[in-house]
């Protein structure tokens, strides 16, 4: 079959590799983007992006000061607003999308809050009349917000959110405040300097009394100057381990007085004469947050894709030490670790966008029963999407990413490899939109309602993903050939999950019975719970990414497929099967196995490699990387990097008559 | 007994927690910093330093640009020069470290390869008469030098370093040439901008013939203009993912001519007519490697004592969500997984504080050896490190400092925090000094030698590390209480690597004995290298850090030491027992006692947890860190840091009419 991404004049021994192909990329590239009609698109943007230079950069990205990468998004934004109805239908989110990521890096752009927790927080949490006025303005940029939840003080614990929304019955308004330093909005991108708007969470007081945390639009710069508006103080909250495109910013509101119709009214109300009406689910307006957490799975799976775009095509090029024969050097994809180092988080990238598409179907069928008031599938939507975020995150943007800027060696350090850009970028993935443990002890915590109705006997009480918790424990592994099949390692990851779970269940359950209040138990239990969380979302990934490749029509890309997943299977039932082992349902030699699988999987997989990663169909501009160019022309490019570092304007540094004064003075 | 930490109006929460400690933060600081003497010759200089503004940074450090840095980094460099004989030994090498760890950040100055590198290796490798002429003048900073080894295309396999030094008879001089792209040096430190002169390593070419790789001392600059000298390109290679200090440089040579002795020749030499005379042992100019990643040990082990230092501390202050009063938020280092994430890094750091230093005496006495014509002791000497280096800058520099990092939640990712700085700084660890994949692999293939000496029953030809593989397995632990001792952990360990070990060095073995040859042979069992290097490192480091502890002096540091100890040595015998366990050497219930202890010593711990990370005694000034202020005073001092961002000169944006065109203009 073919790679369609050859071109003459490529690097030799990519070349080579890409002939290898058994699949067509074309193929692969439409299952990597959804579909045919949407690779199309996006191309067609890229296209039209690449042909405009106002949408580029007039100097290469990395070589820019924070200062210059600031004004060179706005820049760009303007351009890109201006430019978009010649391409984009602007309403389509998937157009916008693809047109922000052509043209804008990862690390922000002036209406990313806007478009990515503004527009959303709004849509879901706005009554009909509220979204009239609102909507029409804020899908034309007319005004540009950003969402401001967490506080210097409180990003996990919400409840303890200080800022105030007191309710002036005499004037229908809400005055909000700031009124410890702890209070101070801290971290919303685009707050410090682009936004115009916000969606502000703040404690809402009525009739003397607290209601909780509620959200409320507040205009807080001045739509023509763009001054702060009187009681405001707002600004950008300094360097950060990356995202130097988004000004993430800090807020002090001192008396703001704004309409009670700017508090967000679908689900919870306030009526003129001050009262209180809460919502029909008490976590109802985290909705944003589930949609944020959905959405991530793909996208995140998708940047782990680039990273090791950039990791397997420079380790196809990198050639290093021998293996047969002393005189040629090998490439490194020809050591067995290095495979090993870059196809299991391949796996994995595969794994999370599959996993995103099925919790982003979830998603919608969750806002259409809201709307139709029923809630009943909120809390395990949110139970699963907490062990999936943390899970996913932490072994995309942490792990994948760090080991496949660890795998280019010395050059992976270099900004010219594109690596150390996408780790800045995305690793606060762990921590924002929930920190990766808190997650982890919330899917833990729902796991525990349903382990306790599993032994229970309620089986009819659990939901589709918890329903394995129920079933009988088989008793030992069927794996007795040297190709397991996809059921045989779904059920160690079941049992390996069954056996943690109602492990720590017991232990949990005796806390309680004990007398110790719930979230002391939690506690105690912390260690376990994790685990618990952990080898219940893998389980769950495991299972819908197996679905999704059984569906796939048949032929040589459901090949690679199924030794994609089979890899991520394989690997999975041999990172932690202490549980399995103990329980008597693996032994020794049925996990010689397994392992085995996974070096067999890897050699069938090296192959196609550069083409599976090809078929990501990242383009040059969107890598940034001089490792991953399609073309394999890296060391002459790396030089070239060398050469315009900016400390080479001149041979010597201007700040040299320093060092002169105490050495070559003495010779 | 007392925290002397303590003073009056520090942050409360803070000051509770000191009030804990059970033992004498002196003598643990004294423990930490090797000793009573170190630690107050450290303090006497950390005063000085801080004593002098110009040693010290006019704007904070997170905010300059790169092209600041380096000029503050010379201008500090300068002074520093001068006033070092009002305050340390110029010649004592402890003097000299503390006193620029003092003065400089840890991502470089103008002198840290001259004194980490190219002084080392000259000492190591230049003969009496060579050392006469360099050292003098390379001990008073007349030549700045550096040290260069790695080429674009080649920093592992150095046997393949393309750089060429051919001996010309006739003039009795080396010519240098960087004959391709992929030859030029490219990494090495202050090579770019700083250095004057480097050790330059180059395949040596006589009378026709190429005698490897050796090194030779080249002048790069002039030593009155610093301009390059002619047939010399070198500059900076650019942005990085850290070092924003250090001129990692690159360096392409044209027909250079050095005279003959300037080639390093206390192993190897040619003499007038050319004759090449090869070194006693093949791998002897690899000794500075040696003694660099001895020093790293102890290095990082601190390092990680910084990140923690900063995490801990913050935790302590820290409220967030609520465990027994829903009234009072509880200090999120009440949670037990917060607890779990920070001790048992903190556990490693003692451990590689502790192991460095007996790594350094190890290269001591290897020095010694060589003097006297003795290697024996290189091969032992090497294979371990290559395993200790490998795991402890991947537990220290990468999993320990990130979890810190990520411990802090959203803060941890502000430049505030002092944890971006640290990471980026040395996550290069893990690569730089031998890549660690690599190191691995060496280190397993001098594991799998000593298997096959093990299994022919040849225990008198095992050294002290691998005399273990040797003798009987025991079958079964003998852990039964509720307190294993240290021997009983470390029985586990040793036989979790002997199992790993046997059974891959007869997959290893069987492989060969197929007639294959040995470098495919370790390839094909790569993965399991890999883990074999980490059991059998692991276990070593267990070893001494209990040595260590056996041996202090009785009373309540070492009751603390002791249950860092075991903590550290529970923890590595939950982590990955699928050997002890298949080998039936340790049942679910022993494991269950281990993961118990495991959660008492968090507990035991988290009283001290404060004052024990006081104890290394990091300086406010050396943590660059807001969250971990030795006061506590976190809040207020991250709302000043916010303010003082750059964007925050003006209100708006000058960039900001772009996005006016497009949004308000609408309105
Ligand atoms: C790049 C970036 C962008 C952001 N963008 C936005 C934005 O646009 N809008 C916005 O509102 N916010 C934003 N945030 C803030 C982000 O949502 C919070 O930082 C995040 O929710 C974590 O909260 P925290 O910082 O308070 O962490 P903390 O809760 O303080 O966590 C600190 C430590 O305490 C532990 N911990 C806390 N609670 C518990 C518990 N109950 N049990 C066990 N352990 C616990 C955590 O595990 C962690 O180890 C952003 C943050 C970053 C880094
Ligand atoms: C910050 C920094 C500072 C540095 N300072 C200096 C300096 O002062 N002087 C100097 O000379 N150099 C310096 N270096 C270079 C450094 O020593 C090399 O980068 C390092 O030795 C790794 O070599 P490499 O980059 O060629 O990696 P490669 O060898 O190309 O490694 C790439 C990949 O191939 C794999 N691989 C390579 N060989 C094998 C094998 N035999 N078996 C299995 N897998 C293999 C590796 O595991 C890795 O995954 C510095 C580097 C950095 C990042």
């Amino acid at each position: 079959m073919t790679n369609h991404y050859i071109r003459e004049g490529d690097n030799a021994d990519l070349t080579e590799l890409r002939k290898l192909c058994t699949f067509d990329t074309e193929e692969m590239a439409a299952f990597l983007n959804n579909d045919k009609i949407e690779l199309n698109r996006k191309r067609q943007i890229q296209d039209f992006v690449a042909k405009h230079p106002v949408l580029g950069n007039p100097k290469p990205y990395y070589f820019m000061t924070r200062k210059e990468k600031m004004e060179n998004s706005q820049r760009k934004a303007m351009h890109a607003l201006e430019l978009a109805p010649q391409i984009i239908d602007v309403h389509s989110k998937m157009d916008v999308y693809y047109y922000n990521d052509s043209i804008h890096n990862h690390d922000g752009h002036p209406f990313a809050l806007h478009n990515s927790m503004f527009m959303p927080c709004l849509e879901a949490q706005a009554d009909e009349e509220q979204l009239a006025e609102w909507l029409p303005i804020a899908k034309n940029n007319q005004v540009v917000g950003t969402y401001c939840q967490t506080e210097m003080g409180h990003g996990t614990n919400l409840r303890k959110l200080e800022s105030t929304a007191t309710f002036d019955e005499k004037t229908d308004e809400f005055v909000i405040n700031s009124p410890t330093i702890t209070s101070t909005k801290f971290w919303p991108g685009n707050l410090g300097k682009n936004a115009n708007i916000c969606i502000f969470a703040a404690q809402l007081y009525t009739k003397g009394k607290c209601f909780g945390t509620n959200n409320f639009i507040i205009q807080i710069r001045d739509f023509t100057t763009h001054e702060p508006l009187p009681g405001v103080e707002v600004g950008d909250i300094g360097p950060k381990l990356g995202y130097a495109c988004t000004d993430n910013g800090f807020l002090r509101l001192s008396n703001i007085r704004i309409p009670r119709r700017h508090m967000l009214m679908r689900f919870s109300k306030v009526d003129k004469e001050g009262n209180f009406t809460k919502p029909l689910h008490d976590k109802i307006s985290y909705t944003t947050m589930l949609h944020v957490r959905s959405v991530l799975i793909s996208f995140f799976g998708n940047i782990l894709g680039r990273a090791l775009t950039i990791a397997i095509r420079y380790s196809g090029i990198r050639r290093q030490g021998e293996i047969d024969n002393p005189k040629k050097e090998v490439q490194v994809l020809d050591y067995t670790t290095q495979k090993y180092r870059l196809f299991i988080p391949l796996s994995r990238a595969f794994a999370y966008i599959v996993l995103g598409r099925q919790c982003t179907k979830m998603y919608q069928n969750l806002l259409l029963d809201l709307k139709n008031g029923n809630a009943d599938a909120m809390t395990d939507m949110h139970e699963i999407l907490c062990g999936v975020k943390a899970v996913c995150t932490y072994e995309c943007c942490c792990l994948g990413v760090e080991q496949a800027r660890l795998a280019c060696g010395g050059h992976g350090y270099s900004d010219a490899s594109g690596l150390p850009y996408i780790y800045t970028t995305h690793v606060p993935g762990l921590t924002y939109e929930g920190e990766n443990t808190v997650m982890l002890l919330q899917c833990a915590s729902g796991v525990m309602k349903s382990a306790a109705l599993a032994l229970a006997g309620e089986r009819s009480k659990l939901s589709k993903i918890t329903k394995y918790l129920a079933e009988p424990i088989q008793t030992k592994s069927t794996i007795s050939t040297d190709c397991p099949t996809t059921q045989q390692y779904i059920d160690c990851l079941e049992v390996n999950a069954k056996v943690q779970i109602l492990k720590t269940y017991k232990q949990y359950a005796s806390l309680l019975k004990s007398g110790m209040n719930k979230k002391r138990a939690m506690n105690e239990c912390g260690i376990d719970m994790t685990k618990c969380a952990r080898r219940h979302t893998k389980q769950f990934v495991a299972k819908t990414f197996a679905e999704t490749v059984a569906d796939y029509q048949e032929g040589e890309t459901k090949e690679v497929l199924s030794q994609i997943l089979e890899l991520y299977l394989a690997n999975e039932v041999t990172e932690s099967p202490s549980g399995m082992i103990l329980s008597g349902f693996v032994n020794g030699a049925q996990l010689d196995i397994v392992k085995k699988r996974v070096k067999i999987l890897l050699e069938l997989i090296k192959p196609n490699a550069v083409s599976i990663v090809d078929s990501f169909d990242f383009t040059d501009n969107q890598l940034m990387s001089v490792l991953g160019r399609r073309d394999g022309h890296v060391y002459e490019n790396l030089l070239k990097f060398a050469q315009s570092s900016e400390l080479n304007e001149t041979h010597v540094l201007p700040s040299q008559h320093y060092i002169q004064k105490v050495t070559s003075s003495k010779l």
